[in-house]
């Protein structure tokens, strides 16, 4: 079950973090990027970079977070490379989660997940390109958006984070709007949406596949999810770069000091940038920020297990 | 300015119409699909469906949408033949919206923008692969989400619309919940959002670029949203195989008869297995089909205008 072999990996590796593969092109060093003037060239270049982070950072997190976003900007290049990039995490032993906030009407909702979780039939042939063990969605559209996903979660082992708070600064202008006939937030709402949906398929730590994503620049609002949801896994965003903390975030783990990934993406992708690392080769410098976060992880989280 | 410039279109083809070209590789005709086996065929096959139909259509409606999700399920070629529908429904003149339904925090918003409307700089060079005049974007996370397309579209001469009241069954669970505050319903939250972003920017036919996807199948809901954002134009889905009918959505329009493009996917490029087009060939049956929806819709229309 794919939520208790990120767990067990966690685990052994003593670390929650997993790493944000988010590269735009302006954050590679000016020796990758001199002679590039075609979408198909930057992605390119895009891949190297991300190969050699993947390696730097391999043996010290146990999983990537790829954001479409960024390879989407590229053209259809640059989604060969997401796909590359993902393929290439998967064999280096990590696990990957793709990071593509996708949503739509049912129908629709199960053609993207055809084409990140279940594959598409072709003449009797299940075919996919994007490989990945997770997948975050949007949940605006209700059940039936989320639906799809879910089934093909449970029937091809893979895992999803629907987004509950998210961690930008705007977050609040809908989802910390309180229901009248509740009395919750409106992301409490989604919250329960999502506890609802994944009930039932708790793995041997107790999460089931239905994950959820909880930014850590607002902790007060992650510890009652925490409370709220104990069987919902954690994707948290918003550490290093948009302010989270470890202290901060601590609120998201149980006190076994499990049930979330803390992701990082220019902290260290752009770690070479930073005046900590100043001097330091692009991937050696996120190998040392990488290990940095671990042990920032780990002093925050050594005052949570009980 | 491009809404105009839409506007324009419907009124000089007295059609609302836009027609979805949400092609799943189920579809198409058996004489396209018996030798596929890869899903660069699929995407192949799928881009020779897509030409025929929009050369079918192209003189009887003024845009076409084309849905992501159906793409990216054929993996980087299905992309590739995104692009390539969105290009040549262009070249024919059709104005085009890209259904994505993306949506991020700011930075990673505003890389969605740069794929979609603005482009990537590379050394200098503004680079872009998906060609199209508006998008569609998903708004959970609030303004700092949105906040990049909106700019894009100003700066580009591009529009948007914004997931307010979706079609589909669950669309409730969420958008339907009462605000405290406000006693206003959580999509009617999103519209004041919307219609508040898109402020000042009215063309000459009183609608701004940032406009709302209401869905045809929930009439009364549509009404108030007209009456709540008048400057607001609407990409109204639902229309056909999901249920909506023309006499239900015309609340969607103005007193003119004007203020949405109403989208039928599967009712155009499936007419070809209807009982009433049966035995037609596929590009002619859409034809047909789209040639009925224009009159369906003026019919109803003929009652709105006063």
């Amino acid at each position: 079950m794919i939520v208790d072999k990120l767990i067990d990996k966690i685990i052994r590796m003593d670390n929650p973090a997993t790493i944000g593969i988010d590269t735009d092109f302006g954050y590679l060093p000016e020796s990758m990027t001199k002679n590039v003037g075609t979408l198909k060239a930057a992605a390119a270049a895009i891949l190297d970079f991300n190969k050699a982070v993947i390696d730097s950072v391999c043996d010290i997190a146990p999983s990537v977070k790829v954001q479409a976003a960024y390879y989407e900007q590229y053209g259809v290049e640059g989604m060969r490379v997401f796909a590359e990039t993902l393929s290439y995490a998967k064999a280096k032993g990590l696990i990957t989660i793709a990071d593509i906030k996708r949503n739509d009407i049912g129908a629709t909702a199960a053609a993207y997940s055809k084409a990140y979780l279940s594959g598409v039939e072709i003449n009797g042939q299940r075919l996919k390109e994007y490989e990945c063990d997770f997948v975050t969605i949007n949940g605006y559209l209700g059940t039936d958006g989320l639906k799809p996903f879910v089934d093909d979660c449970v029937k091809y082992d893979k895992g999803m984070f629907v987004l509950v708070k998210t961690s930008n600064p705007s977050s609040g202008e809908l989802q910390d709007r309180t229901v009248e006939a509740s009395g919750k937030k409106v992301y409490e709402e989604m919250a329960d949406i999502v506890a609802q949906l994944g009930k039932g398929n708790d793995g041997k730590h107790g999460y089931n596949r239905l994950g959820a994503v909880v930014g850590a620049t607002y902790p007060r609002q992650a510890q009652e999810l925490r409370a709220a949801m104990p069987n919902t896994f954690f994707l948290v965003p918003g550490y290093g770069a948009q302010g989270g903390t470890a202290e901060g975030l601590k609120v998201c783990f149980d006190d076994k000091g499990l049930g979330a990934v803390v992701n990082s993406s220019r902290g260290i992708l752009c770690a070479y940038k930073a005046d900590k690392y100043k001097g330091q080769d692009f991937c050696v410098a996120a190998r040392n920020a990488a290990i940095d976060m671990r042990a920032d992880l780990q002093a925050a989280l050594s005052t949570v297990v009980r």
